[in-house]
This record gives C-alpha cells, structure tokens and sequence, in this order.
C-alpha cells in the first residue's frame, strides 16, 4: 500500500504506541490518547515554543496534560520528540526522557512511565495529574508566572518571559469545581498567554456525559471572560492550526473545544466508556492498527521517517528558538546585571544574599501579638529581600495580614503585582500556587486553618511533586473564638501531619515565626503549612528560656527543668506553648520539675539524629502531657499509651475565646494538675 | 413621626435586631442581614409554604443560608416570625427557637444564636453553614429529596411532597468551585423546586469585588440550563415579588440576582468591606436607626404590630398549608397504608422491620473478593429492604459497585431514580449527600479513597451536624496498583480518622462488610466513610476464626493465641488483616503466640467499655506490630511508644500490586520478622 502522509503517520505512531503500551501493562487508559494524538502532534510538532533537547529552558511554552490518565499520550510525545532527560540541576542529560523501553515498561516499578505523569520524574512532565482538574489550575498559576515574570523581568528589546501554558482537559477536569474557580481567574486576570483545549468526546466513565453533564461549556467559559473557538474533528490539522492562531490573537484566555472520539479507530470501543480505562484487548488493538493502515502484527512500531519528521520539525524549529533566546539572555547579562543574577537565582530556586538581613527579632512582652501579626511581619520583611516572593489570600487577606506593603495588586493590568486576590476560591488557590511554584517562583496562598479542608488535593499534589509551596494559615484554633466550630479547626493539624513530606509548622511565639520562615523559605522539596494564632500569644524572654532557633529543629527544650533533670514533660505547640511554660514555671514553684518543650514542626523533629530527640524527649521520663488546641490523635506518638492530653475531643463552640479557654480546659491550672496526675501514675 | 408602613416597620425590625446583636456581641457580620432583610421578609412573609409552629412539618419548603455569616437575618426571621424549637423528636415544644435573650446572647457559650446557624441547635436552621458554597450544594440535595419522595409518595390526589428549596449566596458561595458543580448538576437535572438568590453587593471581605471576580453570573447559570432574574433593588418588595413568581413557573432551577448595599442604611459602612464582618460602632448604629427612622436609643426593639404581622402573614399562612397537609396525610394513612408506613419510618428515620433479612453471609474461601465487590452485594441486599437508600458516584461507579440493581436512574425525566450520577463532582457529591440526608432520606456518595480530599469540608459538616451521611470509598490503599501515587491514599484514613465522630470502616473480608454496613445503617448520628479494596480479599473460615459480628465493636480478637496467652498482638485493619492471620498461622507452628486483631473502626471501638478495650488489647502485652498500607499516623495509640507499624513512609507507586506489595514491605514474612523482633525487645 501507499506510504501515508507523514504527519498521518506520526499521529498513528503515538496512538499505536499508547495502545500497545496500555495492552502490554495490560492497565491504563489507551481512549483519550487514540482521540487526541493529532491534537498533541499539532501543537508539538508546530505551535509549542519548545526545545526537546533542553526541556528545561525557562522560556519554553508548557503543555499540561490535565487529564492526566491520558499518560500515554505525553510519553509517546516526548518519546517522538526526543525529549531528553535532565539531572537534578536541570541539565540535559545524553538520554531520553522517555525511551522504547520505558514505553514497554508503562506502568511498573522504576519506570519513568507511571500511570499518571508525575514531575521530576520524567522530564517533560511540567506537573503531576490524575487528580481531575489540577493540572488545568496548574496551567492559571503557570500563565500567571510568565507574565510575572515577564513585567519584572523583560526589558525593551530585551523579551525573556513570554511563554505560553496550553492545558488539555476531559470531561471530569471539566466537572470539577476547581477548574471553574481557575477559569474564572483567568479570565478576570485577562491571562492572554492560556489556552485550554477541552476534549469533547460524549464519554465519561460510567457511561454517556449526558448522564451527568449538560452544560453550554463555551457559554461558561463566555461568562468568565474567555474567547470560544470550536474545531469540530480533531483529526482535522488544519482546524486545529486556525484555533491555535485564533489564542494568539485573543488577549484573553482561549477554550479550544475539540470534538473527538475517545477510543478513535477502535470499531468495537470507539465511542464508548469501554474505552476510557480499559485496555482494547488484542482484537481490538489489531482492528484499530488495520483501520489506521498499520502492520497488525506490529508492536511498538515507530515507522522510518517519524522520529525525524518530529525532529525537522519541533526539534529545528524548538533549538532555533531557544539559541536566539539564549542570545538575548546573553545581551540581558550584560544591560542588566542586577536583575540577570536575580534570574540565575531563580532558575536554581536559592535565595538572594542577604536575603533574611531584615528578619526581625522581637523583644520580650508578656502580652505579646498575634503570630499572624508576627507572621505578617516576618513575610513582609523576606519580600523586601526576596523580589520573586509574590502571594495572598483566598479574601482573607485583610484577617491572615498576609500583603505585602508597598507593592502593587496582581490584576489583569498589572501583571508584575505581589499581592494576588485569589477571591473565595481556596482549591484553586492552591493549585495555582503549585503552577507558580513549579515556574519556579516562590509563591504562597493563604486562608484560615479549617478551609485547608477546600485545598487537601493540590497540598498533597505538592508535597508528591516536592516542591516548596507554603500557605500562610491563621485563626488555627478554636482560640479564634465567635466564629464557631464551623471555622475551627480541630482535626486539621493531625490530617495535615499525616500527609508524607509536609512541613505544618506551628510556632509558639513571634521570634519562633521568624525562626519557622526561615526553615520555610530554605525548603527546596518540602512544602509547607504555617498556623498561625488569631489571638495575641506572648513573646518569651529569650535571655530566660532557650533561644527561639531551637524550632528550626522541629522540636526544642524551650524551659529547662531544674538542674536539666526533668521528672515531667510538657510538650505543646503554638498558642497552647505559653501554657506549659506557665505550668513550667508554677511546677517549678512547688518544687516540681518540669521540662517545657515547644514543638513547632513534628515532621522536621523526625527528621532529627535520634540523639537529639532524646535528648529532647528522654526515654527514661514517662510522665509526659501534651498540650493543644486540636484533636489529639497522633499525639500518644510523643506522651506514649499512659500519657495525658489536653486536646479537643470534639468540635469547637462559638462563643469569646476567654469563655472558649476553661470551657474546654486550656488553662494552665489544667496543665499543671495533668503532669501532678502523670508523676502520681508513671507507667509504660 | 408617621408610622411607617408595617413592611418596612417588620423589615427594618429584622436590620436592627441584627445590627444590636452583633455590636452587643462586639463580633460577628452585620452588613448582610442589613441587606437583605427586605429579600427574607419578601421570602418568608409571602412566599415560603413554612409553619413556624411545625418547623419540622416533612413538605416545608426549605431556606438555607449558604452565606452563614449573616446568621443574625436568619435568627432576627426565625425570632420574629415565632419559630418554635423542636425537641430531639422533631416535636414542637412550647418556646421559641430564638428568644429575644438569645439574641441578646448572640455567639455567646451556650447560646441558640451562634456565630454560624448549627444545624440540629435551633430550629428552623435546616443546615449547618458556613464554610462558603456547602449550603448552595445542601440545596441541590434538598430539592432532589423532594422530587424524590414526590416520584415515590405522591399519588394522585395525594401530593405529600412538592417542597420549594430556596437558598441566599454571597459572593463567596459564587466564587467557590463546590456552587458551580453544585449549580451544574441541578441544571442537568432541571430542578424546578430550587432557587437560589444571588447576593449582588459588589463588596468581599478584602475589599471591592472588583479585585477578584469579573464573571457575567446569569451567563454562567444559563450555561448550566437555569433561569435567570434580576432584581435590581433588594429594597423593592414588589420586585421581589414578581421574581419569585418567575421562579415558579420556569420548570428548572432558577438564579435571582439581587443587587443589594452592604451595610444598607449606615452612612459611613454602606457599600464597604467594613460592613462586613465588624460591628458598626456605636457611632454608626445609632446613624444607621436615624435612617431606617428608628428610635435611636432603643436595642432590641421590636415595635408594636411586628410579631402580629408576621403571625398574620407567614403565621396564619403557614398554618393553613400544614393543616391542608396533615388532611391529606390522614387521608394517605388509609388509602395507601404500607407507604404510609414506610413515610413514618422516614419521618423518624427508622429503618424498616426485616431491613437486614436479606444481608448476605459469605462462604469461607481462599481467594475471596474485593470489599468493593462484596460492599456492592451487601448494600444492593439492604437497598432490596430500605426503598428509601438511594445514591451513587462521582462517576466511578463502575468501579466503586454501589450501583443499585434493577433501580432507573435519577435524572431530569426520572425524579424517583435510585442511582445517582453525581458526575465528576466530588465536593458537590459530598455536601449534596448532606441535603438529602438532612431530608432524611438516606443517601451515599462513592469514589476513590483518596478522593475524600476534594470533599472534606462537606464530610466534616455532616460529623459537625451529627447526620448519618455515608460514603462508599473504594480503591482504597496502594493495593489499586498502576493508577500510581496521585490515586493511592496514604494519609487518607488518619486524616479521616482525626475527625471528631466520624466512622472511619476498614472492613478486613467480606463478612465484616456485612457487620459494618449494619453499624452503617443503624447509626443515626455519626457519618461514616466505608474504605474498601479495590483487590480480593480472602473470606475468613468464621468455624475457626471468631465471628464477624466482633466488628461491630471495632475491633475484636479474629485469631486467638494458644490458650489466649498472646505474648504479641497483630493488628490490622481492612486488606492487611489477611497478613496478620497468615501470621498468626506461622507464628503458631513456631510456638508464638500471636492474637491477630481486626480493628476495622477505631472510633467504634474507642467508644466500648474499658473492660472490653483491655481485653482486646491487654496492656500488659507490650510486643505490638499493627499493619496497614497507609500512613503510619496515629497507629501509636495502639503499639505503644516501642511498638512496631509496618505502614507506608512515603507515597505509594504506579506498579502492579504483586510488585508493590513486597517492595513496600507488605507481607505475611514481614509480619512475622516484625512480630519476633517485638518479642526480642519488649519495653514500655
């Protein structure tokens, strides 16, 4: 037969890769990368600003692929581009990111081909999906970065940040709140470099989308303030060519809805849910390969000329543009050179010299202030030296005193802006953080503590992805007081310390916040959870107890028992800390010998040498009590099966916090007589 | 002066009862109730089929406050519209749900009148509130309930149930993604009884809204298949009115979009963020009773004729619509006797006699199934006795196997349908189980375990209000295998777990699926998350192993020690039980004797007498080795400080399950290696 087209071949090589991949891990998803394989080849191969063999080049466009179960399709794009792999530094590597091998091994231990895409491991992968509709807000917080970074940053004649974020979704990122809370940013933002590309196939899982869904999505996306475009057959190159330039054209957000047909070829699976999670079974795959003129017997067939037809054309096409970039970054080094040391720093996520010189320390003062006042301090005070520390609050930010004084609001007219107005939208908040995050800026969101409950999905995702996102969350106790239970946290802290990698953070005074954003702002893979107080806590006497650095340890020995012999322990975080110090001090009165321990961060103490946290938490001394303002699980890890502690052992009440404190027994005199209990009743 | 007119007298009485309540209070949100009194007073007063003598009456049409913040409009109604309080058994007592003391104690301890209206509290407050969007999404469930009992119930003649749903949405509730789901699958569905009312007020807590949302909201609504109007005054009764009129004839859900003034009537806070969530001060309160023409020294006031005129109006009005009701009730009782019945088990949330005649024992067996697909059996055996379970997935229900067998399908057309297509819409799910549950029907929602995060918020309501709403959550360890990290819940189960009352059910075999759906379904007042496998599980040989019954306490001895003299206890709960009775079988032909414990419940076993707890778990006993493939958080409590946990460290992998197993150390060999080591080193 004749020789197809060789753009016709390139498409059906990444649907035959995919479908012989997820037939061989006999798992995966082959539906959506046989419907969208002349979608990604049309965007790969001649719209996206990317160079395959330096993938990490700062100004290349980046593609998310939200439906992340469609995985297949992205590995057999980066395998045909060649995209290579980089180190841990980021540079290129002399290997593949995703090699024929990888593609055999979809889906096993040690591929760099899990079921969904996961960033760091396979280069290419600009941010871990699966969870639907992350990678779609991803993409609002990664348009938002280059256009950050293009108002900080370019300069006339001098154009570093432009790129584009382009987003594929599916029906479920669709359905999910957090893409409209994301869109509907967007399109106040005006962001004109976002183009999301919606794959309109009629299926979802369970059956017919019309058991479900039945919205007008180009009118929503109208009502956001975003351009429509429609491409009726996304096997039609030269539709999909006329939308994309018709994003370039927009100044605005752009929704590309392609129809397609999820399982496209399959006669027995094609538009059906069959073919959404299920592999074709060898019958299928060998009608699909004959309906799209392959060798039915071929596996894992890339055809001569397909490679190199990727490489004439995103391959040249992609170096060409990021030589001439790198040749203005060359010139910008040189007309700027303030700003280009900046631009290193960033591009190897450390922090400028200097940049805690203006950390405050706070005086002694036993009425002390809020730690989301200190908090507020302490931010405002790393912006000054920090220019790429940009973030805000989900309409909290006048209560979380998280802006940042002197600089101007991000809006769609001031694109370089710091102080970013998330609106009530707290599940996109954190994802756009991660797509700022994973554009390397450092990047925060913030709310209270309890609607953390709004954002679990993008807090994990960055805590799998290790990358150093932080959320400032104040009001984190039912010492917020009127509000009530609905907006106290109680089981918040204990679901959010079980979470593997993050570092929730609860400083027990202002110098131990200063201390706290220190290990924040160092954290490369850690992300991070600061809860911080509403209510005024006191600033200890750091000439009488233990310097405040002992919290970047996790855990530290605040008040010391006589003779550094102690016969109690009391260990408390954030507000409750003043409470066991008080204990300490009134124990120490009776001749009771009571060691105070201020534990801001369990997951940095674990990480400390067992020696240390002995020397901490000794072993020998079983009398223990804990004190905090929250539910109690995961604390018996430190007081041990017979230790006491005072926590919450239900949900909170809305009532002044001076009436909240005895009610449900935060009192020092609580504290004392709970470790007096422990000394009558040592045991295991 | 001239009396003003009884309206305004009854709407302004609304405005200054919240006004003095919040600066006595010196703590809560005045801005709103200011507002919108006209829009509750238009509401109530003419509209809402409610007996504030009966505000348990089953066919009341419902109003939820989504934007809870302005509990105080919703206290000032229930005040002075004379709503009664209800005893635990929804009888009407002789006081009233809100006193003018209560209001007078407006977020103080103890009080009917907290911060944000609490469910079960006060009557008349049909949902908790507070957290933005939750009571939007209650609304869609409660609409769906009724159309739900109507396509049940009803018969020709006999309209027992056609109740209206009305709901009021701040800006907060339109920005968070869990309305636009929620406002999408109403669309969808048509909902003809549900109608929200938008607060336009163009003012968020930070400020202008103008700083983060530039949406077109009625081109957004129509999107999703809704009806839109426009008031374009909030004080203009005769427009609101005829908005409502307009409501009732659309067939479909319908948005009113009211424009509002924050803080209407105080010259300096109208229109500002201030109004918002602080007290006016004295300075503006008394400014602001000048204006609505009100004495400006008196607080509390309710002027003369305002209680008469409500019982003229919604008073004399809902009385009628009740006693109508009830005629037709009596009427129902003799012409439809076994529904009738069924409509009294309901109304207590009883379940029927012989609700588990039909739940099934499994036979012993080796290779066993999944808990996903024995779940399935169990709940289609319940839904064959209890006609008023209803539910279904976030489109995974293929999956998750909650499908009720031989039940249509809820949809626009199909108002009685049993399975519930949610779409891929967990948080909606989440908060829309909440509705119907709080129109006792008794309902579920399914997906992935790990999934849970993007619906804590409403999972915590339903603990936080004490409903028996249950979730179906399959796919529930590392044990799915390829789907990789981003779909293998790890810190899940602790995360859920730490929350106050919520029944966290890891069944370990096909039986205990059985014990704990009963606990399930008898519990009233604990919401419960069932995790289940999405991989076979064996069925225990209950002739040698204890009874599945032990479950039900949550925890019991499943594999006896010689002579029950354990020298260590295996724990483990769900798909890992499986290991420590292989365990406990090598172990024994080594001469160890190891108790194996199923703990599928923490919390239910947390609840049994200390004598039992001891039983189980003897403290003297001190070589511990607890085994789950998830987090290892809070498993401390049971294995002591020198206990040994086999859990996960970190995320999980995209593999195949008989890869993953061994590599993150899950087997029977590991088990007892841990077990002989406890045993070398026993300690406190």
């Amino acid at each position: 037969m004749p020789q197809p087209p060789i753009e016709k071949l390139a498409i059906d090589t990444i649907r035959t890769l995919s479908i012989d991949a997820v037939q061989k891990a006999n798992s995966g998803h082959p539906g959506a990368p046989m419907a969208l394989a002349p979608v990604a080849y049309a965007l790969w191969q001649n719209v996206l600003r990317y160079d395959p063999s330096e993938p990490t080049w700062p100004n290349r466009d980046r593609f998310v692929l939200s439906n992340g179960h469609a995985s297949m399709l992205l590995y057999s794009v980066l395998h045909l581009t060649g995209v290579r792999q980089v180190d841990h530094e980021g540079r290129a590597l002399d290997a593949p990111a995703v090699s024929l091998d990888d593609i055999k091994s979809f889906r096993q231990l040690g591929s760099r081909t899990p079921g969904h895409p996961e960033y760091r491991l396979t280069s290419g992968v600009e941010s871990t999906t699966g969870p639907l509709g992350q990678g779609a807000a991803n993409s609002v917080g990664m348009a938002i970065a280059s256009r950050w970074l293009g108002a900080r940053y370019n300069r006339p004649g001098l154009t570093l940040f432009d790129f584009d974020v382009y987003a594929i979704l599916g029906d479920g990122c669709m359905m999910e709140g957090i893409s409209s809370e994301a869109a509907s940013l967007a399109g106040h933002l005006k962001l004109p470099n976002l183009c999301w590309l919606y794959d309109n196939n009629h299926i979802s899982l369970d059956g017919k989308l019309a058991l479900s869904f039945s919205e007008d999505v180009p009118e929503r996306f109208e009502a956001y303030g975003w351009a429509t475009t429609h491409v009726t057959d996304a096997n039609d190159l030269a539709q999909l060519a006329k939308a994309f330039q018709f994003f370039k054209q927009q100044g605005r957000p752009t929704l590309i809805v392609v129809d397609s047909h999820i399982g496209y070829g399959s006669p027995k699976r094609q538009d059906t849910s069959a073919a959404h999670g299920e592999p074709l079974g060898e019958d299928q795959v060998r009608a699909a390969k004959q309906f799209y003129g392959w060798p039915e017997d071929a596996q894992f067939l890339v055809p001569d000329g397909v490679r190199e037809h990727f490489q004439q054309g995103i391959g040249i096409r992609g170096r060409k543009l990021r030589q001439e970039w790198e040749a203005t970054r060359e010139r910008y080094r040189k007309e700027a050179p303030d700003l280009s040391r900046d631009l290193d720093l960033i591009d190897r996520f450390e922090l400028p010299p200097g940049w805690d010189a203006e950390l405050p320390v706070f005086p002694a003062d036993p009425k002390g202030m809020a730690t989301r006042e200190s908090g507020g301090q302490v931010l405002n005070a790393l912006a000054k030296r920090i220019p790429w520390l940009l973030g805000g609050a989900a309409d909290l930010s006048g209560s979380t005193k998280v802006t940042i004084k002197g600089e101007p609001n991000l809006a769609a007219g001031e694109p370089g802006g710091r102080n970013i107005y998330y609106g009530v939208r707290e599940h996109a908040m954190g994802a756009i953080v991660n797509g700022m995050v994973l554009s390397k800026l450092r990047a925060f969101g913030s709310t209270f503590l309890t609607f953390t409950d709004y954002m679990r999905a993008p807090i994990r995702l960055s805590s799998l992805m290790e990358i150093p996102a932080f959320h400032v969350m104040t009001h984190d106790s039912i010492g917020l007081g009127e509000d009530g239970p609905t907006h106290q946290p109680i089981e918040q802290l204990a679901s959010l310390r079980a979470m593997p990698g993050l570092l929730v953070i609860r400083p027990g005074d202002a110098n131990e916040v200063t201390e706290c954003y220190r290990v924040v702002m160092e954290s490369k893979h850690h992300p991070a959870i600061l809860s911080l107080s509403r209510q005024a806590l006191p600033t200890f006497d750091r000439t009488k107890y233990a310097p405040a650095s002992g919290a970047r340890k996790g855990a530290y020995v605040l008040a010391e028992a006589e003779g550094g012999k102690p016969e109690v322990l009391l260990m408390a975080t954030g507000s409750e800390v003043r409470l066991i110090v008080e204990a300490h001090e009134k124990l120490k009165a009776e001749g009771i010998r009571a060691r105070a321990i201020s534990m801001p961060c369990w997951e940095i103490f674990e990480q400390q040498s067992p020696e240390y946290r002995e020397s901490v938490l000794p072993s020998s001394v079983t009398a223990r009590v804990a004190v905090e303002q929250a539910a109690m699980f995961g604390w018996k890890a430190y007081v041990g099966r017979t230790g006491k502690i005072l926590g919450m052992k239900s949900f909170g009440a809305s009532a002044p916090i001076k009436d909240l404190l005895p009610h449900f027994g935060f009192t020092t005199d609580h504290v004392v007589a709970a470790a007096k209990e422990q000394l009558g009743r040592k045991g295991p």
